[in-house]
């Protein structure tokens, strides 16, 4: 196996994963990408590369498919109803069971820490998910602690994050932790990530 | 002409969309079309219905063309690089211009501002864009007046927000406005809106 790229990040895409799990990230990953010294290359999979319906129906399209998306570095594991069936897909779990020893990140964003717990990967560790997912998660993993008020945590080869939207919160961690925090700032100033919720 | 839905929300894709600016919202209106007693009806539609490959690379098929996006209550206009190619497309300026009469409300994210101005539909008017389109904007039309510090402008039936993840924030407002504030919280709830920056 070659070294594709120094820095390759994969998002993976499902169907009925949550949209904005998916493009949250993508969208903070892909403008550190473009403005990173280490230029990260960032891409979206899907198990056979076709495209995928979201769960509130939005269809995207991948770059390539799981076989495609080798020597990643970080993968990200978006949640989403589509991760219950994941969480029972022993293809799928065996697929998270291979990648963990050659992949030095492993991230989700809300439920998709339901497959990795499933796949044996959360065991024992610190994580988070979306709020409502608090009791599959101990269900499926009664030895995980689950930090309900977190917005992401960092167990070092492991980051789990709160649900949909914190998905930002921890990419951005991601691209301080990988490069810098001047770097992180500057992605949030390019998204103008000042969020104030009027509600 | 029929109406096909009291209330009908159309987010326009195009290529060089930001994927922010279009799926941020989309997640909201989407998640608020799932607990409504309004049902809002949310598509996603491109000028020719084909897919678009967003600003940073992401492919997504709409779920139909813009003769079929008809009849809309709310037009999300996104921005993004390819908002500079639209701010000079006669064909899509007379198009915003023909939707102004018919629809009550017209919004943008980030840069969708400037095909706005350039149809001339924000003269005179209180308005936001992404931090950086300031000087853009205002060279398309001198007359507006810029809020660079608002995360979005309601101008009653025009609501322009600033960049790419103020969108998120804009919709929410949407969802207070249209339905209710209660609701528009049971939304934010539900894809754990409660950000936090870590940068």
């Amino acid at each position: 196996m070659t070294t594709r790229h120094p820095l390759r990040v994969g998002l993976f895409a499902f169907d009925d994963v949550e949209e904005l799990d998916l493009v949250g990230p993508y969208e903070v990953l892909a403008a550190w990408s473009a403005v990173s010294a280490l230029r990260p290359e960032v891409l979206v999979f899907s198990t056979d590369g076709n495209g995928v319906r979201c769960a509130k129906g939005l269809r995207v399209v991948p770059d390539c498919s799981r076989e495609d998306a080798d020597d990643l570095h970080v993968l990200l594991h978006p949640g989403g109803k589509g991760t219950r069936r994941l969480a029972e897909d022993t293809t799928h779990l065996s697929w998270l069971r291979a990648l963990r020893p050659i992949t030095p990140l492993m991230t989700s964003v809300c439920t998709g820490a339901l497959p990795y717990a499933a796949a044996g990967l959360l065991a024992g560790r610190p994580v988070t998910t979306h709020w409502q997912a608090v009791g599959e998660l101990t269900a499926l993993d009664p030895s995980v602690q689950i930090d309900t008020e977190a917005r992401f945590v960092d167990d070092g080869d492991v980051i789990t994050s709160a649900g949909v939207s914190a998905g930002i919160d921890m990419a951005l961690h991601l691209v301080a932790r990988l490069e810098s925090t001047a770097v992180a700032r500057e992605v949030r100033r390019a998204i103008q990530y000042d969020p104030a919720p009027p509600v």
